[in-house]
């Protein structure tokens, strides 16, 4: 095994690594959707009821089974340009899985106690945190070609961080909004569409990807 | 890298993502399968009771199981033929996954309350737009041959088009039934077997896989 | 993509796909043991017993665990001797992922109630039908070379299949060992140890893996 | 697919299956924060310390994701430098991901029961397992450099051990120091972290991986 194959080999484990974590925590969202225990004689209108009140369940597996896949597909765009690693991009890798992993928990509670404070700032905080271990890695990645190839262009590089930004700067700024009205800040989340649309990175020198 | 490797890497990397949540959503199945809490000095003959009361769980866990993994071997087969992948295809597998990832959820309530309307609109719901997701993948890659080999024979995309649509046509098929007679509806699924011989894609020019 | 590269690429899927079934199914073993609610303030001497108790538990996870590892160690032994796969062998392979992945209700049940019939049953049952799977999969692929090496020795492939019949054998004689008395049929599957080591294969021309 | 090809092969199934455990016993450590069952009209007060009452699982998610995630990046460094198997080393392996995968339990006790002496020693425990069980998986391997380039050098082979020592020789000794003081034994892990930083191997003939 060359160096070069030892970089990517050792890169290759650090990525699927993730995409396993990842893949989990997605997936153990939907073990927040539970029916209570109900009589086995339930009548049809009865349990049609039960399965409808879920709801706030419901809107919270689409929301962050998609806030993640969001982020997983940002992780997947800059690893297709990182081409080494050292300790240190292994450690902020762990701290975006750390938070990635934590979803679950502030999705539990997200639209059961959607109008209250610490909800919205559990929720969001969490968010936050993880696009800035993304925005972290990239930087790391990218200050003085570190850990890119030599010859990435420069604009790219900035396009890919100003596109990272966007996701936890729409979040803190729904922390902010939540001091003064955490109904509104939930609604300021619908702001990331926009914002996706107008930030994400020209295709530049490589597929649409 | 070559823009060839890269190709194939950040492909390698959305069908590994996949399987992971695949896999875990089919694993996590057998969760929805426990005894109630019970008494430690419980005779054998009132064990043996609660463990064959569990009948609908077992069930759930035998169909759903093997939907799933068919739908697995559906796309593992047609990403065999798709080399290129954007934006877009990342998106489409995201929604997928999305219906797969849910479907702890149907399959826990399937079978104990076998016989009403709500239920299996859940189940074949979920499982038609499982279905669906995976012809739009197909039909969007192979659009003007857009993410596929631009050899690849028309005749050979249409069979496997025609292959794709049996699953939801037959859950979708049994929502419309489930209106009139909701367990009628559930024997409808049956009709996947004989639909299942009758349309999978001939070998062509690759081994049957 | 050559035919042949197809081939290792659609098989490495089907592997990577079946050890994160058996990774996660391993894993979820650990969710069975789980103290009661307790008193916040309980005593040392209390949580002390309360965790000590849960010994069936811990016994469970530890049988399971090395179980489903010996029967991934097997998998991960033929499959280094496949090179080539079909629909069939996809299926046969569901098959075997399906009973693994269910291991973990049998275990939740196993040492609770350990010398009850049903029980043995349940458990020697499905640890049966994984190894008679892990058999299907290895004759199939063996009969007249079909997806293996053509080189590959006649007497290497028999004694791979004496090697794969010791574990369900042994699993099958305790259930007819539990007709007559479920305690005696538990101790049967210390069998599995000295049979495992006078039927492992020999290393043969390939290295001791 | 020539012997070195194989060797390569069955050691990235290893890794890859020993991964996807890692992942999943890293995410499903959040499974344990969770809220009681509640009022649907809790006020965001009550709600707010429902929330924060929680901290000793936090925690708990805190220090085993990154003491689980430190012995990841270990086993990711160690094999990087392991280039063939044997059957023992799966064995060993099987065993580090045993402890692995019962860390969700010990970790679910660990703060809500801070001051025990049971808890501290099956936390700290079961951490010495782990660790050992890497230890003896590289001493196995490095042993007359039975599955390790036979160029590598002696003093890195050094280094990697005493390297891999910190970890379970200080939860070693802190389970004797809980048996005279269980709440000072906590603050003794709190060496790993200097102890951490004096003995990571040096980057050697290798990138700083």
């Amino acid at each position: 095994m060359t160096i070069e194959e030892g970089k990517r080999y050792g890169l290759d484990r650090l990525i699927n690594f993730s995409d396993a974590v990842i893949a989990i925590a997605i997936t153990l969202l939907v073990l927040e959707i539970r029916l209570p225990e109900m009589a086995p004689d339930l009548g049809a209108a009865e349990l049609t009821n039960e399965i409808l009140v879920l709801w706030p369940k419901y809107l919270g597996y689409l929301v962050s089974f998609w806030v993640i896949g969001l982020y997983w597909m940002a992780h997947h765009r800059i690893f297709r340009l990182i081409n080494d690693y050292d300790r240190r991009l292994l450690t902020l890798n762990l701290a975006f899985l750390f938070t990635v992993a934590f979803m679950p928990f502030p999705t539990s509670v997200l639209f059961d106690y959607a109008g209250v404070f610490i909800v919205v700032l559990l929720y969001a905080g969490t968010l936050t945190l993880t696009g800035l271990s993304l925005v972290a890695i990239w930087l790391y990645a990218t200050k003085d070609h570190r850990l890119v190839d030599p010859q990435l262009d420069e604009s790219m590089i900035h396009n890919q961080t100003r596109s990272l930004l966007v996701g936890p700067g729409v979040f803190l700024l729904s922390i902010i909004v939540a001091i003064f009205n955490p109904d509104l800040a939930m609604y300021a989340w619908l702001l990331q569409i926009p914002a996706y649309f107008l930030t994400r990175p020209p295709s530049g020198p490589m597929p649409d990807f």
